[in-house]
């Protein structure tokens, strides 16, 4: 049987070798599993980015295993586990700190878990800050390679896995009062409400004439975006190249949040804005 | 019959996962398609960076499928195309913005064309803002699988593909002004003029002297480079460290660019020069 | 036979074309060959850090061929070699400027090694500054598709390689100067001396009640880290979450050496130290 696929997100960066040395652990252990980098560049223990990202991201991977590191408590109490999703079997591996919580939502939830700290496929020794090296990648590699999830670590009740509590945006009549999901590399920022949310309300009169070119747009397809003393009007569109270059758009991104860009520029410099910062959007302006 | 190997270029950058995305898209579509990451580092919407970039890349590598994404128009009316080259069979696939260009002129010309807005081997649906992962990584994938190059999409008049129009060096009698090609992670400054453009002119003296330690150097050797405010007086050399640490060395890059650096230190630093700026160079100084 | 592994660590960084160029050339020679990337963020030129992160790495590797390249001398008089090691019959191939000294010393010794000047697998022409394109990869490629060592260039005399000096700690009683070997990427400070040659000394306490909160230490449990002008007060421990955030934590780390790290936060900011710099460390504060 052909190993697994093994998906591998971390925060461990592109300065050092922590990732390669996993990759290393992983080819060691299972030659022929192949690896993908989802990415090593969420920010240095951030939790609920790393979140984010892994779960927007396995709905495009093979299923597999997926490896997945932003752990700021290594080391420490919090669980080491190994959780089986519901759809095709796919098998998540990392800290048990909410990380995994949203990708194994939307995998269908979790139907078994185990504990990993005594996992008989650990490198012996296991240092107390490199969990990576030592003990995610090589339970990863052999689950890959067909261990059973069982033998991987101690079986755990599935419901006591740590859950990620996002911030929850409020919309209201005209208004909608939303935070910064994630800021991605081209300053492009994601809000934590889906255009879906807004139906009904001032953002339908968007989808009419987003296709329209920017001089056709009438009043009512600009939106106020607020965040800290910033603000900036933004056309509904659907692309950056909807709106001249240095003007701002709000659009459905590619997972489905609402966001604003600025063509060939930084919304999140302009606005300032960080992940969960608070932004205020209203129609007009 | 074996995948056919893909190429990636991007400027996705490292801090998100949309090259992740993309490889764990072509890896569901086609597993045993070895995957080789040329550089996902160029800047934002870069084209012509990343289109010198692929250009120098590309025969290097094995005959394939290149991806190359720097999409700043995607979701626009752009088109999105899979161009066959005249070598080996080579298919690239990416925005027809211009980035495509530089290669296909190195690869004898483009053969056919498709448009692939309408592709079958699309994701459904597909986003406005990320065709790497909907479009062109699918197409690619299939490709690389032995699909044809007329099933990925409806062809098109190849003489109608995006030039990339680049600026000109004008070399004169012992003065040339050049621009900025490149300024790469070490600081080094490529130019628009190969050396054999200077032969006959002040660079025919460095080749017979470049190979002797500085010390031995004449006058003739140097070139003062100018460029915005800044002034260097550059010798002539063939390597890094045919200059002491901290001095200048124009040379001949692995390219076949003149380009100019500094010995364990930043050209471009040193000039505050970046892409497309204009360059001087005058003999002796 | 199937091709032999190679890792691939280098100073090539991301943000341009030059490591993906030199795994194009490996996939193109040796399509089979699986290519693990160590990290390609050596700080440019810094050929120690390169030294101790490979030296760092490659006994989580498989054994195979070790591509290594940082290189500040290339074009130069410096050699090109290939070193096989004692141990699993590893190959070492890189520049010979003390980049592989430290990981061949772990792998046993060097038990033969040719200069690769004159190799027959280089690519023809050899350009003077990209050697990793033009000689090392295609050379980690061939003999990772089963070439001998001696086929590959020269022989030379393996007691002539070039040896990487480190600066020594001096450890005495209740006071130890120790030197930054390394800063990672969440700004953890590696020294140059193990936790083993603080033993009998004030660090021995540390074991006895490391796994005790924080709030059970004793006095004799911290030390003053004093480096430049900063002074820090840290707590022995053995994981980051062992103080509270925003708190220093001496402890060793995963390759062994007694490293500094502020939980969820930089040691190497808050001390304004960088590789090299001198760290003294005494009991308590």
């Amino acid at each position: 049987v052909a190993p697994r696929p093994i998906t591998f997100l971390s925060d461990y960066g592109y300065a050092d070798e922590f990732a390669g040395v996993c990759r290393a652990v992983i080819a060691r252990i299972e030659p022929g599993a192949r690896l993908i980098d989802l990415s090593h560049g969420v920010p240095a223990g951030a939790v609920r980015q790393g979140a984010v990202s892994l779960g927007n991201s396995l709905p495009f991977t093979p299923a597999g295993i997926h490896l997945a590191v932003v752990d700021p408590g290594v080391g420490s109490e919090r669980r080491a586990v190994a959780v089986e999703a519901a759809q095709d079997g796919r098998i998540l591996v990392g800290p048990d700190n909410g990380l995994l919580w949203p990708a194994i939502e939307r995998l269908g939830g979790a139907v078994r878990a185990v504990d990993l700290a005594a996992s008989p496929f650990r490198l012996d020794p296991v240092s107390r800050t490199f969990h990576g090296r030592d003990l995610f990648a090589p339970v990863a590699a052999h689950l890959a390679g067909g261990a059973k999830l069982k033998d991987a670590g101690e079986e755990i009740d599935a419901a006591t896995l740590t859950r990620l509590e996002l911030p929850q945006a409020r919309v209201g009549p005209g208004r909608a009062v939303a935070h910064v999901l994630h800021v991605d590399g081209f300053g492009n920022v994601a809000l934590n409400v889906g255009s879906g949310q807004l139906a009904g309300g001032f953002l339908d009169r968007a989808s009419a004439s987003a296709s329209a070119s920017p001089s056709d747009a009438k009043q009512g397809d600009t939106v106020m975006v607020q965040a800290g003393g910033s603000k900036l009007r933004a056309r509904l569109g659907k692309a950056f190249a909807d709106v001249p270059p240095g003007e701002a758009v709000l659009y459905e991104d590619s997972s489905g949040s609402l966001a604003i860009a600025i063509n060939q520029g930084s919304a999140a410099g302009r606005l300032g804005v960080a992940a969960d910062d608070e932004v205020v959007l209203s129609p007009g302006g």
